[in-house]
């Protein structure tokens, strides 16, 4: 008997999870390797970061999710290299190396946040790209008004609670509102107990002279419009230059007192990307596709997602955005299967139905099909209504619409607990440094 | 005008959080000092670590409880060190030290794990006292699944799968049947996609020859046999040795391998208790205090809880238990609004309504007012409608009701996500080494 084909997918996130839903089906042997035991239902982490949803609403385990397909497996772990030559990835899975073969390999390791090379940005800003992250941003929030609460010094304190977001694309803008909602609707009335009460100062700053660069200008200025309703100040025109871990400096000269800078200027390839060897796209660090999604110039590897490099009709590479990745991902299995059963690949075709992006309790703008403008209350629902539906796991989604509703008619953010600053790492099981090969059953080289 | 009285209460569990409720009703200041910003239900801590709930669950911010009330106040930090003499103690938070007077002290330090002087198991063993402790054994219990599934070597998948409780009380026995159900309703379902399949054991450990020594005979064996129902091995007269990283020695010399070993054999006071400068408690490190919760020998200072010692008509102290320290916590205020009005402070008498113990679903133990005898699915119903009426905080009730619901008709647990790898500390928001004291608006030494 013919050994299945095996398919290693590297990323769980909305492509990698995809593609590997449609192998499932297929007679193929697949194994998703991620860092993380869970698949991040990334556009909610900003509700996680502002204290009104657990981590886990948001996070849905791998192995749950491929329950009922016993030919899926998953590996915890990072891959650190790929040898495209000896079709085999590295995988570092605690102190143990695993060296796991394939006959094709989906390359799905996303993005990151891009710091474009300020380094004090990097070591200083929070990024708000995966669930720690989000936890990670909740924890230093919440601890900053604690310590805000007795600090005897004002401008210590006013920078204490200062909470400054950079880049006004979707992140940004949702970001900052809920931030100004955590503390408008709950801190405020949580920390009135002594006098000088805490004022907070939510700012949303933007390089350029406009919000949400693709989207039409009405939509651009109701953004605007309801972000400074809610509280938010908007900075037109601001560049931060330099970031010290108590203060920001803008290009202009201004210094602004803060301990909270949340950078949500940008993202690029993850790393990964450059282990295979290939000129990356430039700036954004993605790696080039055929239309087939089929790495240029390397056999039997797929990349898809915000890591893959591809052009549409008018020469714009496609966005880095979920729809994207998803559509890919499931072309990009299909395409394996084909190349199996000896059939003609098939090339790839965005089905783009909008934008959206929301600001706060009843605020948002949505572009559906590029030809529907929305904005207030209506995009919000549909903003709301999209993301429920596209939640991973009927737990998940039972728990998120209880939480929605809660904090919805309560004004309540009750996931307000600071549990880092105890959790340290555990005696490790894993035997130091010890390289491990696969055994018999699964993923050997045929 | 004369200023309130300052009174301070160290520790939101329990005794404290009762304490500050009824302080709060009166003509004084209250601060509350707590580590955590958070009040953590206790009981249902195995519950996290068995990945049942999200730790929110059992954790409610103390600013919320207090949210209407402005003569309480709430400071993260640890209690550092007590000055009985010049009335104050000393706070660390984050670099920051304060120093805060008062004129009334509660001690609710509860207590912490007893290893009695092993250091290998207080090193490598888990224990289960806070919420910081379930959440690290849920991370470190998955982690080694993960690992089992990919190891090649029988002996060491086996130790990476078998878990270890120590101690016949109420926690050892209620983590081993929740560990053997998240076994074998989940575990075992979501790692059998490749051969040999994984197997647990699940063994409960108890140095004398019963479990739960003040129950009844009845009720202990029916322990047991619910228990063993479950698929849990219990090992009486066995004795922990010697505690490794991937092994356990008993006295009898036998060796079992084990990466996880949960200690639950036992608790002893907190260490701010050795602060006070009184002969404490032998063995159990607790404060001696006087029936009224007085510390003997330290005017305005109370005691309360698992941390004070108290004999009662038997000669026997009272238990560490919660309804003991409700029970304290809200006499200590009332003796305390009675030394300030100058009236005569009221003795401890104890409502002793009962114990009980959870084995499982549909498993538990009950001894009510000492006289009726609860066992399986009626003592397993008394147990949840108990705890879900004590849990804090309408939100977490309906959301621990929804997810106990859940686990119960859908064998499912979906609170399976490790996030603590990703967790580093952040830049601190404080000046390092500062010595601060509080500024005029409160706690100011009349």
């Amino acid at each position: 008997m013919a050994q299945k084909p095996q398919i290693i997918v590297i990323g769980a996130g909305f492509g990698g999870l995809i593609a590997a839903q449609h192998l499932a089906k297929a007679d193929v042997e697949v194994t998703i390797i991620d860092r993380n035991n869970f698949h991040t239902f990334t556009p909610l982490l900003y509700q996680v970061a502002t204290c009104a949803l657990d981590s886990s609403s948001v996070a849905y385990p791998v192995r749950s999710i491929f329950r009922d397909h016993h030919n899926v497996h998953f590996m915890l772990g990072e891959v650190t290299d790929i040898n495209h030559q000896e079709h085999c990835v590295m995988v570092q899975s605690g102190e143990i190396t695993y060296q796991k073969w394939y006959d094709y390999l989906i390359i799905a390791v996303g993005s990151v946040t891009n710091f474009f090379g300020n380094k004090d940005a990097e070591e200083i800003a929070f990024g708000l790209k995966s669930a720690s992250d989000a936890v990670r941003l909740r924890h230093h929030i919440l601890r900053c008004f604690e310590r805000a609460a007795w600090a005897a010094d004002e401008q210590e304190r006013d920078a204490l609670t200062t909470l400054i977001a950079v880049g006004g694309g979707p992140v940004g803008l949702e970001t900052a509102g809920a931030l100004h909602e955590l503390y408008n609707y709950v801190l405020k009335q949580e920390y009135d107990d002594r006098l000088p009460r805490l004022r907070a100062r939510v700012i949303l700053m933007e390089a350029t002279d406009k919000l949400l660069a693709p989207y039409p200008e009405t939509l651009q200025k109701s953004a605007v419009n309801q972000l400074e309703s809610l509280g938010v100040e908007v900075l037109f025109n601001a560049t931060v230059t330099q970031v010290e871990p108590d203060r920001i400096t803008l290009k202009d000269g201004r210094v602004i007192r803060t301990y909270t800078l949340i950078w949500a200027a940008g993202v690029k390839a993850s790393s990964l990307a450059e282990k295979l060897g290939v000129t990356l796209a430039e700036r954004s660090g993605r790696i080039p596709v055929e239309p087939t999604m089929q790495v240029k110039e390397r056999s039997h590897v797929y990349a898809i997602g915000d890591v893959a490099h591809l052009l549409d009709e008018k020469g714009q590479p496609y966005p880095m955005l979920i729809p994207a990745a998803m559509q890919q991902g499931e072309l990009a299995a299909k395409n394996i299967l084909r190349e199996i059963a000896n059939q003609p690949l098939a090339p790839f075709q965005y089905n783009d139905k909008g934008i959206m992006a929301t600001i706060g309790r009843r605020r948002a703008v949505a572009w559906l099909y590029y030809k529907v403008q929305l904005s207030g209350y209506l995009a919000w629902i549909v903003w709301l209504v999209f993301h429920l539906i596209s939640l991973l796991g009927f737990r998940n989604r039972v728990v998120t619409f209880a939480s929605w509703v809660w904090n919805y008619f309560t004004y309540d953010r009750s996931v307000r607990i600071i549990l880092d600053s105890e959790i340290t790492p555990r005696p490790n099981p894993a035997t130091p440094g010890a390289l491990q090969t696969e055994s018999g059953e699964a993923g050997v080289k045929a």
